[in-house]
């Protein structure tokens, strides 16, 4: 049993769009991303996800309309809600899901990450 | 939809101790708690449980040692992992896990709060 400090986790890597876990709480898991630019449109029919602004800006796209999130701001996307991230500048967030769940859902393309990547 | 501005949801409570939901993802629940002084020692004999400071200090004693917490960084305490949170000055933080978890787990008492009180 250790502790996370996320502003250490976030010195660990650089690459854009993929997610870094950090820790495990059941079958969950949680994850670091450093995202900048534009994200591929996608869902999880299978479960929902959280996002958590750790520093930065971002935006997420939905069908019908785009939300802001602040450092601090956090927001559940609903299972099966067709989403799109993006983020301007540079971004740091924290995911929260379940293990497996892939990081462009139904959609496997060039941004496509392995899973399980432990920093 | 609707995104979670943690700030805003800190200003609509004071009380200590008493767990209040801001969010679900699937069956799990994320709660803001104001803590300050000392909680009980408990468990949970069903689930892990995540800690994530969002502002202060706080420290979670375990029969081995003593963790300190400060803004940023989060703890899963693994199930059935007796634990005693506590804070010298108000702290605020988040705490994730499954909805339904009495936030005393096995030890009823004075501190015992009611589940699913949104704010």
């Amino acid at each position: 049993m250790e502790k996370i400090i996320l502003t250490d986790k976030f010195t660990k890597f650089s690459d854009h769009w993929s997610p870094k876990v950090i820790a495990e709480m059941n079958n969950y898991q949680f994850k670091l991303v450093k995202i900048q630019g534009d994200f591929v449109w996608h869902c999880h029919y299978e479960t929902d996800e959280t996002f958590f602004v750790i520093e930065g800006q971002m935006m997420i796209d939905f069908e019908s309309e785009s939300i802001e999130l602040n450092e601090g701001d956090m927001l559940v996307v609903p299972k099966g809600v067709k989403h799109k991230p993006r983020a301007k500048n540079e971004c740091k967030i924290m995911i929260i899901e379940p293990r497996g769940v892939v990081n462009t859902g139904n959609t496997e393309g060039n941004l496509t990450s392995s899973n399980d990547i432990w920093i």
